[in-house]
């Protein structure tokens, strides 16, 4: 089969590989109908040192199950499944804790023998606890939200969730890529009354209005904190979603949150120091929380808001590529030239 | 009248100074009946630069009204008040929000030009926000227990509390000082189900077993990592309070803390930089709050339990002195020879 792999920066390839096979009785191979590149990709695209042993890449897909191993009761060939980014157990006590992607049995796509999901097809560890059916026979215009709920949507959905957005709240956003305009539908479907959107890409803060934001600020730094602290009478905002992931928004997030407010993050921090001392989160009682977002807990409660047409947040994916196409794919999100690639194999 | 000044690393003086007096109309005079010394204040004790401006010292009181300005409507002289350590108005939003150390009318005793409280007197600002009223007639003996809601149990109350403590829970308290100790009681009265006290000091972890610790680790560093992973069965605590405030101790912290579990910091941090990403917090999904304690928000609550005898949170002090003796209290607990000094003016 053909499948995607990454061999250092803006080096990324697609490859003939060993067809994906049951290797646990509590395995499944799941039939690729839609992946698509994640901003997180973008990363090691920008700065993986360059080796021989490729990297596989994916973890973000819709397909059809295909195989199952002996141990996987609740799924049968043929199903329509939606796959969180993390594969899990679904039982262990952190993932009764509603913390998938810290399952004692999980672990990650394009890890270890487990491969990626830019390819035609992936063999799925956990499937029992992992994989989430989707009722026959749903309209393939459906397909980029349901590709959605596998990690971009709920991860914005995750923000909002741990900053405990809620009606009468003030949030503000950072970031404009495709996680922070998710976390702006988020933030609107949990009913926050005023959302600050903090990006300068205007055909993207374009798409966060429509998606809730009430407010755009473009500046950034101290100019853009300024523009926020004015926006909120000078206190602040009670709750403030950070999905770039790097320190400057970061910094921006506790100059603008309120006293007592939550600074949650879901940008795949590219830094591991930071200040958290009395100037930035202890001395306002700054709540600081997020991480990698355990979509398994909330794919079946948003599931029927996507089936019914309550929301779209598939409407981030802007482009539709072939497997074929990766390198184009991740070269026009590295470029800012597409918001969201989807793939099809 | 008599007040304490601190004019350098170990240099603290008794003085004669001008008499508290009203300077707003929303001030109060408090004749102090009972004062302490702080953990806090050992930071400066430890290395304040010499200086010729004394700096004014003493945040926890109780005592009587003795003059009330003329806004001041609900106190009248000769009521017996707690204090809580920092002022507030106790109506602006963020008060109502129950942060009431960040208000926006509100500010620090010892600052400016507001004394402090190792002292025969001092003005409290916002005094209708402030002080809180105890019924007349109050047990002497009870006086520690009352001066404790002051600061010391109600900042370990505030860990508990941000920290989500509730039954079933396993808390783990980093730090045997006064705070820590509190922290340990806050949370037996929260209903955790194990609380494990990380403390090396015997007598004061024979407190911490008093006041609800079921498990004590006297181990640091790695080791004693190693020995809460173990007691919690290699998952980690769900909730850590820090009441140090030293780097180290927030290492321990994220080192024990189980996924997607809470980390809540009362002991004022003496860094600004620390680990929050991947490896650290950003991975597990944990959360990190707490800050200076909001006192003002649960002094009314807590106080039932401590008038009708539920609570003894003044045992963390093992010592009484007059204000004279000041400088022999900073040094018995600069010392650790005591655990808190009681000051009688």
């Amino acid at each position: 089969m053909r499948a995607t792999f990454m061999y250092g920066a803006g080096d990324v390839r697609v490859e003939q590989t060993a067809d994906a096979v049951i290797r646990q009785p509590t395995d499944a191979v799941v039939r690729i109908v839609r992946s698509c590149v994640c901003g997180s990709d973008l990363h090691p695209f920008g700065s993986m040192p360059a080796g021989t042993d490729g990297a596989a890449m994916g973890h973000e897909f819709i397909g059809v199950v295909e195989e199952i191993g002996s141990a996987v009761t609740n799924l049968v060939r043929g199903d329509f499944v939606i796959s969180p980014f993390a594969y899990c157990d679904n039982t262990c006590d952190i993932c009764k804790d509603g913390f998938q992607t810290a399952c004692v049995n999980g672990g990650w796509y394009g890890l270890g023998d487990v491969g990626g999901a830019q390819a035609e097809a992936v063999r799925v560890p956990q499937a029992s606890g992992t994989l989430v059916k989707v009722p026959a026979g749903v309209d393939e215009a459906l397909y980029p939200s349901l590709l959605a709920l596998s990690d971009v949507y709920l991860t914005g959905y995750h923000a909002a969730f741990m900053g405990k957005v809620q009606p009468g709240r003030t949030v503000t956003v950072i970031g404009d890529g495709a996680v922070g305009l998710s976390a702006v539908l988020s933030a609107r479907q949990m009913g926050a009354e005023h959302i600050i959107l903090m990006g300068r890409h205007t055909d993207r803060t374009d798409l966060g209005r429509t998606f809730g934001a009430t407010h755009v600020v473009a500046e950034r730094g101290e100019e853009g904190v300024a523009q926020v602290m004015e926006l909120t009478g000078g206190q602040g905002s009670h709750i403030v979603l950070e999905a770039v992931g790097h320190l400057p928004a970061y910094e921006q997030a506790y100059g603008i949150v309120r006293a007592g407010g939550v600074i949650s993050r879901v940008g795949v921090p590219q830094y591991e120091d930071a200040p958290v001392g009395f100037g930035s989160l202890f001395g306002k009682n700054v709540t600081l929380n997020g991480g990698p977002a355990p979509v398994r807990a909330y794919i079946e409660e948003v599931l029927p808001d996507v089936l019914e047409g309550r929301i779209d947040p598939g409407q981030v994916f802007d482009r539709t590529l072939t497997l074929d196409e990766v390198p184009a794919a991740y070269r026009a999100m590295a470029d800012r030239d597409a918001l969201k690639v989807q793939l099809i194999p």
